[in-house]
């Protein structure tokens, strides 16, 4: 759904039906996090807070832009970062986007019609959570353990969930985890990393034996530095390995 | 017969900014198809043809439908066919979408703005080539082989590309394939399938061995009937058998 963004040129939205919703998630090495934006309404003559909830990050579209570039403008205004991974997961529309009274009475103190079908895009995007300034606009922008969110704001939970079950399902077929790693990781962090967008527990040892046949996981003779325990080897992702692996496989998983 | 639906009240559209556009892939055992409609465009005045070209079906939605009952209604609509595989797969919305004239005229020809961006969503479906009666609302749809189509409307060639990529994928990690055939089944008709949509040849005895590990392909005791050549034993798919042995496994594949 839409926050104003303040630019100092305005610019043209294509139209007020469409927009770009990003499920943010970031990876902190104990728990996968989203990205959530603090929705505040308060009441014009009393100045008492209504309701304070939270929401998903998104925008319009304006005319000069792609679909993914307003994606990816929405996850820089957030995060200063560019170049982030996005993917398209799905696109919501269903005539009961908007129901609730709180999500109602947003829209209206904001100038919008509440019975307008908008569609929206979902973008997700995956980052280590410690890149991430967070300050918004004016609005608070807080990470949030996936795990811990149980309600948000118009069909915002339903998004979430299913850029949730999009990315349990990429991350099974293509090595886009390391997105959410450090270029040098340890295969400790990588077996974490599973389990926690998996939501699974991995024993040690298969886990060990299955990344020892990935020829793409490559060992450096480097280990890391500055932890309390014994340090452990470090590994990267080739991507021109796995490029050149994944030519010769044919799943056929059907 | 025409598969028009005569409703008593016209239908309002949510907008005319958003569409759904369906890829409707057939399989004829031989290849895989895509449904296309004619478009021609006829000068006012001479009535001589100006153009004849090809385009995917898509529409509006109206306003108590969700996307994927406009994309149910576009299929049934034109193929008579309900409860039909359908897959949301990617949503089009590039400033670029309406560039060449014949796209431009069209629109103007119909009423519609041509610097108007319209944002689609893209649905693709499977079905048996044979199960349809091809008409529509008087204009001409035909089953093309999708290695023949090499020009389409607007940036349909695009979406038409999108989701032969989603297909192939989807076909790799999911029985989805089985939507294309009839219940009962040939490995011939399998193995031809999968040759077909990925646009791969397959060894006739690798395939087999990997068929013969999957539980839920289910032998019959029964053989194909009226062929010319020797009659082949026939298969199932059992769903539940999948289901169930898919909850054992964990791909992994990073």
């Amino acid at each position: 759904m839409s926050h104003q963004i303040i630019t100092t040129k305005p610019k043209a939205r294509i139209n007020d039906y469409v927009s770009v919703d990003c499920v943010i998630f970031g990876f902190d090495f104990t728990q996968l996090n989203v990205l959530l934006v603090d929705r505040v309404l308060k009441d014009e003559l009393t100045a008492r807070e209504k309701f304070n909830d939270l929401t998903l990050t998104g925008n319009h579209i304006y005319e000069d832009e792609d679909l993914e570039a307003a994606a990816a403008r929405i996850l820089f205004d957030l995060t200063g970062l560019k170049d982030i991974y996005l993917e398209q997961f799905h696109t919501f529309g269903s005539p009961q986007r908007i129901t609730r009274e709180n999500d109602k009475a947003w829209l209206a103190a904001n100038g919008r019609d509440p019975d307008q079908r908008i569609i929206t895009v979902g973008y997700y995007s995956l980052l280590a959570t410690d890149k991430v300034t967070l300050e918004w606009k004016g609005r608070n922008v807080r990470w949030f353990p996936v795990s811990e969110v149980k309600e948000l704001a118009f069909d915002h939970m339903e998004i979430l969930n299913e850029a949730l079950t999009a990315l349990r399902k990429k991350l099974l077929q293509e090595p886009i985890g390391f997105e959410l790693l450090p270029p040098k990781f340890t295969l400790s962090q990588l077996q974490r990393l599973y389990e926690v967008v998996l939501g699974i527990s991995l024993d040690k040892r298969n886990f060990r034996k299955k990344v020892s046949r990935m020829k793409y996981l490559v060992a450096l003779d480097e280990k890391q530095k500055g932890v309390a325990h014994k340090p452990a080897r470090l590994y990267v992702f080739d991507r021109e390995i796995y490029e050149n692996t994944r030519k010769e496989l044919f799943d056929f998983a059907i």
